[in-house]
């Protein structure tokens, strides 16, 4: 195959995977010629043209945050159209898939954990014959992991762009799964804590939080549905039927990440219910006790109260028990009013 | 019968069914030979390549989680799908159906009760011409039965594997339904407290679960419509015009669980809606029963904390019956307040 | 007519419909054959295979809870599908229509008003070239008056067994009316009293129960839309287009009833949300109330507590007038306290 | 044209315009024959048939309640269809468009403002090639404007029946357009009075009487909105091209009234969830205050309790100004409290 | 170019950009004539007509709220139909794409910020071969913008028309971005309000006025996705393929404009909920509160009532510290419930 790579002109002869050196242009991660499913060599941006339409040849780069210089340069390289470097600038695009003309341009947005936060970002792919470009934005993993296990099996990479591109998606897709379980623990935990004891503060706040969190992800993930289906149907220029079942199985992930959104969701929406229904009851149930509580104190407030009036003739008050009579009378009544209320659940 | 099967190179002439040993290896529950409706003999997994291709001969293999090792001899076997291999291997699949050339691969989620207990489980069939494959994950019920029914009835079985898969369908969503009705019973017991006496914590924690759990037979069952609406549709390879009113039978039958599943869950809404408006009606009635007591009982407290000051010149207190006229107004004043509470429903 | 009854082998001659023997069968409501919308003779189950097939006649039998036996009997003579007779054995189907070669299987919801209670039950039609069987299970209305209605009206009636179906399906649909108007009747009595005066725990049961209802009937109704549709739209095997405006009709009326079912649940909701906000508003008045009189009773209890300390050098208490300027200002500062309050509207 | 007129058999020549006598048949408001968009004369109903069929001739009948024989008789007249003929005879149809061969049947439900209230009415229209009828009933407004307008632009009433029946869908939808900014009008109303000050049980009662005739009003529109768009797609017999803007316009203006309809109903389930937020805040603000002054009030009951006990040896009551301490730490506790729930915002 | 312009008959040869005169008549915002990009000059309504039809020559128009007889004028230059043009002459209309003929009429509603407040506009557009003029109602921004930056790229502008038509729509849609986010702004401060404080009546009021906005933004911006989705594809007269990427791009814009006001209203909802919980949480533990502090406070009162009382015989009031030992169980008591009632986290 180096043999091959020696027919490029303007490359010295000769030039090894293992000699070639990685791009250290900023905003560049990697830049490589495959060919049929070998890595060939690393490359220069500037170079990219040379070694588009060379039969069984794919160029992959892979690009983080470029500046206007770069992305322009790469436009050049693979005559990308003008929307989609103007889209691929800037983050904050909806996930979608667009062709333009034989190419198309995809959108996805990424999400993975680092400790306990979940990290959105943005990647957009450029896709066309013989090439593949990822344009990666804010806080999304590498796809060094991609390109590694694509290197590693070159049967599946001699297929070229398409299977690099069901690699990614595989990839984000995959990244989900992490991010809806660590969601999915928080719920539980929340839920384990309605049902116990009740929600404090904090925990309504983290109610909020997860319910914010997972629509964003929804968010990222529902239009990647119909991404991954487009291509499941071959509806896309250059696809190769052999590629359907690995894009249709990238669906039916998306789509499970989907259903377990969904799922969270509804549960979250059950959770609030519930807090409402505890609440409430709690509040009943306080308000009863307050309620039987005031009743049995309001006994010995009132009796107190009329024997400690002075008039002059109370004739009670020179009975000779009439004290204990009376404390006997308010201990009886408190009692009788307490096992009154308990009898009726309220205490 | 039995003299087709001396046929089959390396094995003894006149194995008969009654010889045929129960197949030992972990994660094989049952692997038989069918011809014609009936069971030619037990094989082992490994022969199973063997007997494929022969006319009105199907192969049936049930599996229960089995491990990578035998996963990867069946699909040898079978020349199966990696993908599908793949997915069968782990649980948490989406209920779907995929088409692999012409075999399919159908993932249904199974649910039944054990004890008060809802036990949810997995399986996947692998379904080409001549054979099915059945695998199952968790704790779902073994297809022992299914094969029992369907051997008692050969001139159906007879009709070769889509038969079978028609019987395995129709065995989960019939096990579907007592998972319903335990379900609905829990929630007429819940409704009648509700309507009767009121819902402690433990019964709002009832609910809540019940809730959770009609979201999770329902996501085992909704995608199942669509798995056998496209039997019935006869969309699929290899189907037999003549399994088309079967699989319209367990169209039909899982839309029923469906239904049931959903109007239980809006039986719920309606429920906690109910158990808030009763909530917050007896919160009002306590106020009021509140309010009214703390009137009453402050009328005695108030005058007779006038009567004890101990101001020189109250001439109220040398009155000869003053505190006997008092009393009295104190009553009165507590009988009318009470009267009145009465009147306004307060009490 | 008569004459060409005689020419059925195996009756005598001569019988006339005045003659005809009504059916004694437990199960058989009716039995009879029509001709050009006559109707012939009443028969028993056991002929009516001989009546099949024949030019511009239509056996119509009305069942009600059969046995399995009559079912199995039903099924012989007129050649029905496993599948249907099975589920017309047992109740609890959902609406549907189901084709069966040439021949249809309806299954439709009834429900109509027995004093306060609605009551439910099932009908499902079998409806193939010259006959149509219906099957009644649970708390349904006799078809009796159907038939006289059809009978009364022969030009019509000799349209065959598709304007029979259509009378039967106008008849459950008509039925259905008095149980919206019932329930309509009683959302309106709620309502008042919700906005009148408040509703009492057994109001809010009331409303539960009606919601449940609603959703019961609405579950009985929305398929059938589909059921009626289908025969408008001539998706049938042997239906006369003829017939047409008619099943129009009754979607219509179907649809009709869904409005207001629909427009029914809406306004419960409403009710829902309005008792929440009646119930909030009351208790905030009860609170308002509780507070001010709590404020203006602390003011007598507040001074009097004072004035009833034991100081020996408290020297108000020496004061001429002091008992009197103290009642003054206790007097003074309630109403002061009433005022105010009255003019913030909490009292 | 009146030497036109003059040709009809059985009619005196120079009958013209202006000696026609109006209908005075009870339920018909307006029967007259137009002739390339001129009034030619008006006619009883018993003569319509003989002007069908002639060429640029459109007969223009306006009923009102009719009774059965008045619209039998319009049957008879133009061969009108019996189910809508039936249908047209009741109110309470929902609105639709239905074909009968060549003519078309519309229902559509009427609302206009009578004062302060809202008048819900229903219109049937039966239109066929040379003909259109409308029956009204209930309290929808007269179609007399609609007359008046058309007759004043003949070239446009030249286009015949179906100019006639854009007219009146015109008429009906423009006639929505008050009720809703009614509505809309107390809907502010309400708004503006949650907002500032708070709901009066009077209000909640404004409140839903509102959602209830908003649903009604949706239930009249929305429907409508499918009728104008068959208009508009000229799926219709005897449909002018010419006349498709027209429609277009029609639906979209319903389209606009459905739109506002569907933003106030949304408005109102806002103000809901608004009113419950400030009357929960609210009510946790009294309960706030209640608790403070509670608080406030209890020190000197308590302390002033303790000082009324009538022991022998309590030295305090001895010293000096004990009374005046007492009282300068009662006042001082008081004020110190008050002073923390103010900081708390309790107060 | 200016040969060209000469050759245009009633006008002065050599009239060169720099002389035009821009057009003063009222609602006349600017009305110029552009050839292969270029502007040729301005001209007033009453030339346009002349200058219709010619090959590459585009009018552009800009209108502000003109009266009838400017639009009259401007019908009449260029043959517009005459419901467009009523549609034009007042606001209030739906966002929506109308084709007459072989021109289009676009109507898009607008929306930007003026300092705090968000003004909402209209803006009709009629688009035809040769020509487009725009009519602003409301409180919208000038296109002069829109003007100055297509001039500034003749080589786009040369397109004509339908580059025009994208140059504004992508404005309008542009101008959606802000309004979404001051609106996510706020619905940020508020959230962290809720979440570290508590919601004022004055946020709940904020609250309310969100969602009406959102509602009023998302009733602009929803149909306007199918009118940009409608150019995207080309269903209009006299599109341009080239165009086709623009106007995708104007949909995706209004799609992520749609999506966020999708989720801003989601959070919105959010918001309420947690809203209610956390209110519901406070007014459970004030209510604890307060029953806390009356338990512990009615110890004393009820104590120091009864030895208030003025029994001539109470041997307590008479021991030697009994008045001592008194207020030490009246303290231990309180301390004793004020620990209890700690660790209950009651208080």
């Amino acid at each position: 195959m180096a043999s091959e790579a020696t027919a490029i002109p303007g490359h010295a002869a000769g030039v090894t995977k293992a000699e070639a050196v990685p791009p250290t242009r900023p905003g560049v991660i990697a830049a490589a010629v495959y060919q049929n499913g070998q890595r060939l060599r690393d490359i220069e941006i500037d170079e990219a043209g040379q070694w588009r339409g060379r039969e069984n040849v794919v160029i992959w780069i892979g690009l983080h945050e470029p500046d206007e210089a770069l992305l322009r340069q790469v436009q050049a390289e693979f005559d990308l159209h003008d929307l989609a470097i103007e889209d691929a600038g800037k983050a904050h695009q909806r996930p979608k898939l667009e062709i333009y003309g034989d190419a198309i341009f995809v959108v996805a947005r990424t999400a993975h954990m680092a400790g306990d936060e979940i990290l959105f970002g943005e990647t957009h792919l450029f896709v066309g014959r013989g090439y593949i470009i990822s344009v990666r934005h804010g806080a999304s993993t590498s796809y060094m992991a991609v390109r590694q296990r694509c290197e590693s099996s070159p049967a599946a990479l001699a297929h070229g762009e398409n299977y690099i591109l069901y690699s990614i998606l595989d990839f984000i897709v995959d990244n989900y799964m992490p991010v809806v379980e660590a969601i999915h623990a928080e719920v539980e935990e929340l839920e384990d804590k309605l049902l116990r004891d009740r929600l404090a503060k904090a925990d309504i706040e983290r109610l909020y939080l997860l319910r914010r969190n997972l629509l964003r992800l929804r968010n990222a993930v529902v239009p990647l549905v119909d991404v991954c289906r487009r291509h499941e149907h071959l509806e896309l220029p250059g696809m190769d039927a052999a590629m359907q079942p690995l894009f249709r199985d990238v669906t039916d992930h998306v789509r499970r990440v989907q259903e377990d959104i969904d799922a969270l969701r509804e549960v979250l929406a059950f959770t609030f219910e519930a807090s409402l229904m505890i609440g409430q009851s709690e509040q009943t149930e306080i308000s009863r006790k307050l309620a039987s509580w005031a009743a049995i104190l309001a006994v010995p407030t009132a009796i107190a109260g009329i024997y400690g009036m002075n008039f002059e003739d109370m004739p009670e008050l020179r009975f000779r028990y009439g004290y204990f009579v009376v404390l006997a009378v308010i201990i009886g009544l408190c009692v009788t009013l307490y096992r009154f209320f308990r009898r009726a659940r309220w205490l």
